[in-house]
């Protein structure tokens, strides 16, 4: 049997036959395009008539430079069939058929390929086009456009000399706008297009519209092979030999009379999700006018009044189409003399907001499923629904009016608004004793700044990267910020910043949107959306958690994070940093005093007042997680951390000797010698988590017994508590037997002294790439492993991330070099092969090994997907991302069933 | 057919049988010590006759807490035949036969099993021996002997009141030495001994000498499965189901007159490897008088005096034994009565020299292979030989009058002595200007100390550890040098340091011992070994670059470096550091101005006034390594290193600030704002290798341009150039895909326009984590890989090694947390497993990749084996480890064979 190059829009049923039935191969078939139009005129939607060549006659075009044996006289037939549907005769001189001709791949590739509208139109079937619409004007418009189209994309003419007519034209009648122009200016214009064209392609347009169609299909064959499209495939990664497919369709007009009229719809509302038709049309007007904005579009609830009985076939249509394609559609259509024609439908974009309801209130129609409904959300989407946002109105005004002080990287979404004040402690009191909004403006953030970062509304900082540790703190405590944002150049001394001249004092408004990076002098609007009032959102969240394969736990330190947590649908908090509650204003003398300690004793005497402290911490924790584990880390920074900084000491001493103030400068220089011997070249790699455990034992003594005494405490108090001591910092299976069995030997006593026996686990953090290479003998002595990811990449890439994301990091991701920050998502290649490795060989030594991750990449869909795949029990990230952790577990689970 | 229990020394042949023929599983049934006698038996040795209870006895009464049947009938019958052999009569009151009974494993347990001489006397033989011997007081000590060993090992009464009656005894007679004590003494100890024994036992001494025999045997059983035993063979992996065989022998005795004599020789001279008999003896001695050194022994050569042809008969014997077990033996003799009889022989301990030495004259006489010879000398010995040393009897003295000032970590080997400085100039200054011997004396080095460190005959440092900078530095260039000699306060300012009151000003010898890590006042004599000098280890090398597997290399970033590298057989340089260049004096302000730069013309002319002396660099490494490959590592540093400390520079300024001095203000705060700019919180993670070409390529492109500018001037003048260029810190093959084809067009143009083609290679460091990772994507790029085993092992341990060595790494290493500083040995399951990785997925992709390692371990014996187990294709190390690294190199083949 001869191979069919061309099927009718009717004939989808013959085109399943021939490729075996699979939707997926009718679309390699005849193109994405041409198939949906198919599938619609399958479905009884009026669609105009038309016919696709398939993409095998592309491909047997591409291979011998010419159209396959048969295939232009199956067009000609169909193009028969079509003149019959229609009742048209294309180069008729009566009712003639214009067509139009489209490229249409298996895949979209928009705008990469060519298309020729008007196709039929000629000197002689111009004046029929005249004698039918009645439109002078409108008919020399759709001929030029022809010759224009014709000209560049068939002939190879550049549209440049087809434009500067027009302009000339238009100077001549002194009128700016193309609508200006006349019916007799078009068609003076058409005369000088066809001599154009004669003149650059050397010989006449065809006024064959045979001739014309031929030309047509053969330069959209052709464009499949343009370097447009090529580079564009090489991008997108779709194979070469797919070819392109080539749509012949019956024009329809919208600008014939009044009984005519073209519109754009969607089947709900976009932006709300609401389950009502949203758009707009034009009654005698054509597509592009709709969206050109030149004329007053008509809601679309309009078109009920205008035309009852069609508006009634249209929701019909639109019904229909949704239930097929069990999606909110957007649709574009034009009534051509009282007909309704349908020219395409897709699913529509939408908000977050529209994307949550639309996708909860199909299946409570019962159009879709669960899973199909977690699928159409994207984590992103509920990130989006979280934060605060600046009313979109008030921003767009803001830049218009010159207010946009400067932009940054948009670290921590959301949007924040108060007054600038330049050091943490003034930030916090301002916060704190006058109520003020602050937003905190540093050139960057230390660890002794979390208080005045916590006390502000957002932050700025002038450098520093997504990761710095502005960046850290802020999306663990979900406070939005914007980092790096270079040109702003700060005066501490002054109390002021500026960026070109435009100066901003401290006490000044400034609004920070964290979600897109701008910084605005003053004080704009923001609206603050609610979890807890978002009811479809959070009937979403419940299905993702029935389908999730794994949980979501949270980073939290403090009592009030884990209840956030607990509310956000947190089942475990994955990461409590013990050393952030050292920091705390009231204990930061406590911790020093301690660190400088000259005695065994004396340490062991400022560790005995910081404990009450630490076992209200854990007390506030358990009771906040009754009945979830709560992994609690021990202490992991440095301590020279906790010290004032050695260049500020180094500052002061070298001022005092040269004013020779010897008042106090024995003391200073003491502090100094101290603060330089414990200073570090690579901090991030020296003496800190297990290391100093190992070396100075008592601080995590005291740790482990803060945890076990709030535990027996909250156990008395009827609450469940899940205790799991988490060691950091492991690199060698060794620390972890030096050291469990001393903090076990703690935790026994106090639970035998209370006689309280409570569930615990040992284990340690997997940051070190070396604990990943034997874990199979770690996991001999841990009970569970979380994967620090921000540590194990900053080592396994020898990155340091304070570094590097202010500096090469950003140039490599700019010219990737690197395909994605590996501080953002999870290099699966280096890092997760490390991860893998290590579950892998942890838990065939202990397979009830418990496995989560703890680093930032918990939050983040893609590295979720990650962990995932490699078999973890948990994700643990900031409570502000636990509902976008949520749905991205479902995602991964859903994806993993496909796969 | 029964068991055998029992076999006569002389029944080697037959255990033989029973086990199959192999001597491993004889030394397995007969014990190590009962083979080795049965051995020697066989070879017509004179071995005092006896015979071996198998370890299978010792495994069949651990079951059943019994003899085994007939166990006890065979050794009485083995035991007639020894009084058969002797002429003796166990018991008997002329002749009486002697035993000892003694423990012996397969695996030597040194001290751990138990031992009793002289069984066989009793009242009765004590009277025969007396007779026989003619000294009453030998004979009273020998039966007051067997009377404490019997007690405390076979009866197990405690040494403690055994010991206090000899104590009393000496205070009745007030006497201080044993051996002032007189036949009456012992006699009168014996009885008490006897009571003593009754006492504490609850039963008489046994008198019946098959009693003593039986008993001792089973308490050699017993000892089997003793606590110090079960722990030594826990601690040492020995399997507990071996057991221990008993060896009953014939005491022979060298005290029983003028003809009888005892003694220990070795068959060559064990300091210098002489072919000499070289030992003592004594007549009418007991064994241990030779060496408590009580009375003066007779050099060995005097037997021949003495024993004309027991001497001779000695000699042969000697002569036999070497040729059978095929190395120097230490013997141990005695001559009875005028009859000589080998005691043990095993193969004797011997200075570094002698092991060289002997070796290779071993080979030349025959008596073993190349291969062997090679395997009986350790790399650490010829490293011993390649340092100089102090006098040993001057380091001896000078000990004793309290002239050790401190003792610190020996970081590089050797014996060095010069005058104190305290800083790099001055120390460069006396060395260069005045011709001083320079010690450079400083808390801790820097890169730009490099310069007095290379002037200075040795170095000592307060703080840092085995890898700090002074210690690779030291290293890499021979300069013996001790580190982390934390006692020593130095005082940089009063230019002088002091320990415990010991003073040493600036300009004061002193004498520094890299190899032991010991530290001199004053002025200590050296001897200081030449390699060309040292034939027989030239030879020995030689052998061993025939047998190795893998080559070595050298790291060398002078010519100077390069030529001794190739005069102690390195076959090629494995990393020539670039940057070290850039510290030189007359260097450094171009490169601060290159890297101060405010415009890419400035930087490019900087680069350019810097290219000559790259240029000439690189022809000089060429010359020297004519015909060999050189790999030249592009600048690998961050730039900071090269420009004034940010702690300084806060000093400075915040002195001109105080004391409101302008002058000069304005640049140092600019310089300062550039230092810090350029800061960062972990450099050694930072803006260094890879990094700072892709940001900054114009560096790297000069450097690739010096090298083959280089390559084409040497080529001309006929010299064969390899030059392989190697690009640092790559984590992602991207880095590489990005700079490489830049580099390689600079190479390309500058041979382009010489019309030279040489043979180049690019290739990249495996320094980080993620490159192993990924190797297999790398490997597409690069030609070869280096392992750079430093920065490798601090990334995947997550050590900075500056700060871990002087602080929580040595705590490591003492309480066995880690068993062996990484920095020092390969750590092969966590680095060497990404070694590995990388050679398999490396070569996987490119089968020819060339595969080596420039860290420090590139010259450690262990890490040397480990590189050969996993295909590398050379090692590269310091030029002063080379000849170490040839040996270890031909021993790690050499293993390989075998296994």
């Amino acid at each position: 049997m001869a191979k069919k190059w061309v099927y009718a829009f009717s004939e989808v049923e013959a085109a399943e036959q021939a490729v075996g039935g699979k939707w997926e191969d009718v679309r390699a078939l005849l193109g994405g395009k041409g198939a949906n139009l198919a599938d619609m005129t399958r479905l009884g939607v009026p669609v105009p008539p038309g016919f696709i060549v398939t993409t095998q006659a592309c491909n047997a075009y591409q291979q011998d430079q010419r159209f396959p044996d048969g295939m232009w006289e199956e067009m000609l037939d169909h193009l028969k069939k079509v003149e019959a549907a229609t009742g048209t005769l294309f180069g008729g001189d009566a009712n003639p058929l214009l067509v139009s001709c489209r490229s249409g791949a298996k895949f979209s590739m928009p705008g990469m390929m060519d298309t020729v509208l008007n196709i039929g139109l000629n000197d002689q079937t111009v004046a029929a086009m005249i004698q039918l619409t009645g439109d002078e004007r409108v008919v020399y418009d759709l001929y030029r456009r022809l010759l224009q189209m014709f000209g560049s994309v068939v002939l190879g003419i550049p549209d440049e000399p087809f434009e500067d007519a027009i302009e000339a034209r238009k100077k001549l009648r002194k009128v700016k706008l193309d609508v200006e122009l006349s019916a007799e200016d078009w068609k003076a214009l058409c005369v000088t297009f066809k001599k154009l064209v004669e003149k650059e392609f050397g010989a006449p347009f065809p006024q064959d519209p045979f001739e014309q169609l031929r030309m047509a299909a053969e330069a959209v064959f052709k464009s499949w092979n343009g370097k447009r499209a090529v580079d564009y495939r090489n991008a997108a990664g779709i194979s070469h030999t797919l070819g392109t497919a080539v749509n012949v369709q019956t024009m329809v007009f919208g600008n014939m009379g009044d009984d005519s009229a073209t519109g754009v719809a969607f089947t709900r509302n976009p932006a709300t999700g609401e389950k009502l038709m949203y758009g707009d049309y034009l009654i005698n007007a054509q597509g592009e006018d709709v969206v050109a904005g030149i004329r007053n579009t008509q809601p679309i609830a309009a078109l009920q009044k205008e035309f009852p009985v069609l508006y009634a076939e249209f929701l019909a249509i639109c019904d229909k189409l949704e239930r097929h394609y069990k999606d909110m559609q957007d649709v574009e259509f034009t009534i051509q003399q009282g007909k309704l024609w349908m020219l395409q439908t897709r699913s529509g974009k939408r908000t977050a907001n529209a994307a949550v309801r639309i996708a909860v209130e199909m299946v409570n129609e019962g159009l879709i499923t669960k899973k199909e409904a977690l699928l159409r959300v994207t984590p992103d989407q509920v990130d989006t629904l979280l934060h605060p946002q600046f009313e979109l109105e008030a921003a767009k005004q803001a830049r218009k009016n010159g207010k946009l002080f400067a932009h940054g990287v948009n670290a921590s979404p959301g949007a924040a608004v108060g007054r600038v004040y330049f050091d943490a402690t003034t930030a916090e009191q301002k916060a704190k004793q006058e109520k003020q909004d602050v937003i905190m403006v540093r050139p960057f953030t230390r660890p002794d700044d979390v208080h005045g970062m916590l006390a502000a509304k957002g932050i700025l900082t002038s450098e520093g990267g997504a990761t710095s540790h502005a960046a850290v703190v802020a999306r663990q405590f979900g406070v939005p910020c914007v980092v790096g944002a270079a040109a702003v150049k700060i005066d501490l001394e002054r109390r002021r910043m500026q960026v070109n001249g435009t100066q901003i004092k401290e006490g000044d408004w400034i609004s920070v949107d964290g979600t897109n990076g701008d910084v605005f002098v003053g004080n704009l609007p923001t609206v603050a959306p609610k979890l807890e009032e978002q009811h479809e959102l959070l009937t979403l969240l419940g299905w993702a958690d029935e389908v999730a394969g794994l949980q979501v736990w949270a980073n939290a330190d403090y009592p009030a994070d884990a209840r956030r947590a607990r509310s956000y649908g947190a089942q475990g908090i994955g990461l409590c940093r013990t050393e952030h509650m050292f920091f705390e204003p009231e204990r930061l003398p406590i911790v020093q005093r301690m660190i400088l300690a000259q005695t065994s004793e004396e340490r062991v005497e400022a560790l005995h007042e910081l404990l009450p402290y630490q076992q209200k911490d854990f007390e506030g924790l358990f009771k906040a997680m009754d009945g979830y584990p709560v992994i609690i880390r021990l202490i992991d920074p440095p301590l020279h951390e906790f010290l004032p900084s050695l260049e500020k000491l180094i500052e002061e001493v070298a001022e005092k000797k040269a004013l020779k103030k010897t008042r106090g400068l024995k003391a200073k220089e003491d502090l100094l010698a101290r603060v330089r011997a414990m200073h570090e070249s690579n901090p991030m790699m020296g003496m800190r988590g297990v290391r100093l455990s190992i070396v100075m034992p008592e601080i995590v003594e005291m740790q482990v017994g803060a945890i076990f005494r709030a535990a027996v405490a909250m156990t008395k108090k009827g609450i469940k508590v899940k205790p799991e001591v988490m060691i950091p910092l492991v690199g060698h299976v060794n620390e972890l037997k030096f050291i469990q069995p001393r903090l076990e030997s703690v935790a026994k006593k106090v639970m035998d002294k209370a006689k309280v026996q409570i569930e615990y686990k040992f284990g340690t953090m997997i940051e070190i790439p070396r604990a990943a290479l034997t874990a199979g003998e770690i996991a001999e002595v841990a009970e569970f492993f979380s994967f620090g990811t921000n540590d194990l990449t900053q080592m396994t890439y020898g990155f340091s991330r304070d570094d590097a994301e202010g500096n090469f990091l950003l140039k490599y991701v700019e010219d990737e070099i690197l395909p994605v920050n590996p501080f953002q998502t999870i290099d699966r290649a280096g890092v997760g092969r490390l991860m893998a490795m290590a579950v892998e060989e942890g838990r065939k030594v202990r397979p009830t090994l418990e496995v989560g991750i703890c680093g930032e990449h918990g939050g983040d869909p893609a590295s979720i997907e990650f962990c995932a795949s490699i078999g973890q029990n948990y994700v643990s990230c900031s409570p502000f991302r636990v509902p976008i952790a949520r749905l991205a577990a479902a995602h991964a689970t859903l994806k993993q069933q496909v796969n």
